[in-house]
């Protein structure tokens, strides 16, 4: 059993974590990383499979053309918006990769547990959810740590898997950066420059049928 | 910042977190099941897109429904183990449906938010992967309340949405069962029975290429 502050850390924890893309210098410790890591690796995986590696990149060499990776995808996706909202979609922050000390590009292996993964024999992509698991504990576990934490998923994954020379069959579901930020804001960016809100939840919830 | 015991709290949730399939009768109070939706609700998401839905279940017809659905998929799977593997298999209690008081059903809807979601035009399965964020958080706010999660991947999903009258569109992407548990174990139970086991984590972990 809980007491009350554990139960109200894990709350904060869902409540107040954000996605941050701006990052002061500090350095994250061994013991910080390492918790974090744990934390995803602690995460549920269908059929038990741990579908998940983690590359740690503190190479600011393999940083900057992760970065250019990115930022010529987001060109890209520039071009399919019109007028002001591709200038506020050019205006947004959107990666953090170059400040951050550290950015992780977490993977899935489909292959890994062999060909009848209990679970994953019904729903193929229970795999990808695994993974998503994951980066969600390790975003808990660095809201615990005091750092705050990113996920870009502007990148086609062919540059990724180039630059971190990933085998072809291995999946690069996201890059997360770490670091520390002298900003972490009370509500998610998107909100904040009214680009999207958050929904009523009442109006997701239905009762033994889809209404 | 977090105290010492908030920040533990998180991580006794993400370290004690266990599936599982085995309920006793006691019900969820409304405010319990409403904190755990709510934590769901507040997981990240692709361009702040929010893809999810709840159908909430408690109906017993529809819950036997739903349970004879899974049960036909796990005899289905069963014909691809052989020998001993497919007593194995067989024997694993693989859901808990029936006896659980609530099962919910999480969805995505990948037309949420309009045809240009920020992040999800680089990578479509963000969405789901959204979807599962917001499933770690319900499994952590369901640990912090005391109350046992089970995770079932064992169905067609056309079934599934058959029997809650989901609109083709929607992916139905996990039967989620809620409620207390006489024995809430301290290893995954698919590592307790042999199935597999914890992989270790620095086998896992690359530095700044795949190793």
């Amino acid at each position: 059993m809980l007491n009350d502050s554990e139960r109200e850390g894990i709350f904060k924890a869902i409540f107040e974590r954000r996605d941050i893309r701006s990052f002061n210098g500090k350095p994250i410790s061994k013991d910080k990383l390492n918790n974090i890591l744990m934390a995803g690796h602690h995460a549920p995986s269908v059929g038990f499979m741990q579908p998940w590696d983690f590359i740690v990149i503190d190479s600011q060499g393999v940083k900057e053309r992760l970065a250019h990776a990115c930022h010529k995808e987001i060109q890209a996706l520039s071009i399919h918006y019109e007028d002001e909202k591709k200038t506020r979609f050019l205006s947004l922050k959107l990666e953090g990769i170059r400040e951050a000390p550290i950015t992780i590009c977490i993977t899935c292996d489909p292959t890994r547990g062999g060909g009848h993964v209990i679970g994953r024999n019904s729903i193929p992509e229970t795999d990808i959810l695994s993974v998503a698991c994951c980066i969600q504990n390790m975003w808990l576990a660095s809201y615990a740590e005091g750092i705050a934490m990113g996920w870009v998923s502007f990148y086609k994954k062919t540059d990724v898997r180039e630059i971190l020379n990933i085998p072809p069959h291995i999946d690069p579901i996201a890059l997360i950066s770490l670091g520390y930020t002298d900003f972490y804001p009370t509500k998610p960016i998107l909100e904040q420059v009214n680009w999207e809100r958050r929904r009523n939840l009442n109006n997701l919830i239905h009762h033994n049928a889809w209404e």
